[in-house]
């Protein structure tokens, strides 16, 4: 059992083995969003703030915030961007970039316990994140790859995870603050993607005892019916022990096939958030309120 | 590697660890359906015909036929069902009873070698039945409960379906022929029920070697939006080692959580039959069927 808490000033999410799933929604970045890059850039903020709500609305746990806009200010965007998003709302943020000197505004600003997204294998990186994360108290996405690139055997992976861990402790962070990123490839490029991932969950999952987490969008890239590709691999990941995802929480068929699996899982008890969420709506003149609270009180036990 | 070959007079279907999953259509079958059994009752096959035709249409790679009507002539029935089918498709059958006397007369009339549905691990029904699948050389689905009922404990479903490839192997049945079904219970009555499946499946495939199948609706049972689950189920019990199952085809979230999944496993090389099915359609004026066929021969490979 390895809980990894991650927290605003009001607010904790938790990712564990015998958790539900949390899901990161991925919105808030101007990668491959040209609008929204021009319109952060420019100082205006009202498409994150959509974002913000849409996501929210839409089930996700907490929030991804990337700032990374091509010849702008990335530290002060991505600061005043997590000032804005923690005056809206207590989910708990991951903050997102490959400078360090925009994780360290970042970090600056934000009130809670953040998840630093992220380090990699390489040394330069270990160096420069691991402080950055130990001073602020927070938890980091260790993602496995290092200076020979990414490789395609899980071994090599794994290999790389462990090291970041043991470099963790090394600077004073547990292992239960590093959430392991297995690297998802885009399954029509790398026809074993899938395998590798799901091999790398279960070891990650017995032999590190760490909870895990990825860019969960990337493994559908070029395909059709992308949504159905993404919803077959996060309950098949779950399935194999992953415990979190950045992804898109808008897509209905991935949030049905996250919740499935939670409650395949056994992480939904009684299928209680299941049966609110799909559940017919109540007949006219019944107190649909009122019912679903007798309901929850009777059905409610504890997890077995 | 165990391949299970079942076949009609003309067409092979296999089960196997890697290969695509088997999806066993389930919908000729009167239990629940009260106007089909009236119908098959008083030799009106024309809704069997129907539902052949729009399974098969919707991917189901066998039928499975039951003919389990109270008070009528099962064996006969169930005999010239099979004749229609046999005459009306070349997909291999499931032929499904708890009457040894209906299996008989199954077999009796089937052309090819079809999968029997089932022996259970009651010394009564595998005395009774294995006989009858090595006499028409054979294949059969083992459900891993006996006289003791079904066990949680997914040790004992184990040690059950073990009894009772030993007790095929001793009357000339391999373990290739035999194909588990673990037994899928309603998650919202056994929380487990998910866990139990797919650590049977992982062990099943791993210590036992053989191929496995479920009556996969059965999972989502009294809960809304029963599909979701089912799709869910199904990504994830492919992800444990599930090889088939009988299912209905004609739920696209099922059959798109099935096509994702083989994409997932590498099982669907190239992502040829996602592509296929999902891409979007020709520009206007363009020759899809010429396309298709050239984009096949270019990107077509081994499986690797």
């Amino acid at each position: 059992m390895t809980d990894t808490v991650i927290s605003s000033h009001k607010k904790e999410v938790v990712l564990g083995f015998e958790r539900p799933f949390v899901v990161i929604g991925e919105r808030i970045n101007p990668t491959g969003r040209k609008q929204l890059a021009v319109e952060m850039a420019a100082g205006d903020f009202s498409r994150v703030v959509q974002d913000v709500e849409a996501q929210l609305a839409h089930g996700a746990h907490m929030l991804d915030i990337n700032a990374g806009i091509p010849l702008a200010d990335e530290p002060a965007i991505l600061a005043r961007t997590i000032e804005l998003v923690q005056s809206l709302t207590d989910v708990p943020l991951c903050i997102d970039s490959s400078i360090v000197k925009a994780l360290e505004a970042g970090l600056s600003v934000y009130k809670g316990k953040a998840l630093v997204n992220s380090v990699t294998g390489e040394d330069e990186s270990l160096e420069a994140v691991l402080p950055l994360v130990k001073k602020h108290g927070a938890a980091v996405v260790a993602i496995s790859n290092d200076e020979t690139g990414i490789s395609q055997d899980p071994d090599v992976r794994f290999a790389i995870a462990k090291k970041i861990v043991e470099r963790a402790a090394d600077h004073g962070i547990p292992a239960s603050d590093v959430v392991v990123d297995p690297l998802v490839m885009p399954i029509g490029a790398v026809g074993s993607a899938g395998r590798q991932v799901f091999a790398l969950c279960q070891r990650l999952q017995k032999e590190l005892r760490v909870n895990t987490t990825c860019g969960a969008s990337n493994v559908s890239f070029g395909l059709p019916n992308r949504n159905g590709i993404n919803g077959a691999f996060m309950s098949m990941a779950i399935a194999s022990g992953m415990t979190s995802a950045i992804t898109n929480p808008l897509h209905s068929e991935i949030m049905t096939s996250i919740m499935g699996a939670d409650v395949m899982m056994g992480h939904d008890p009684d299928c209680m958030r299941w049966i609110q969420k799909f559940r017919e709506p109540p007949a006219v003149g019944a107190d649909g309120a009122e019912g679903r609270g007798r309901r929850q009180t009777r059905r409610r036990r504890a997890v077995s």
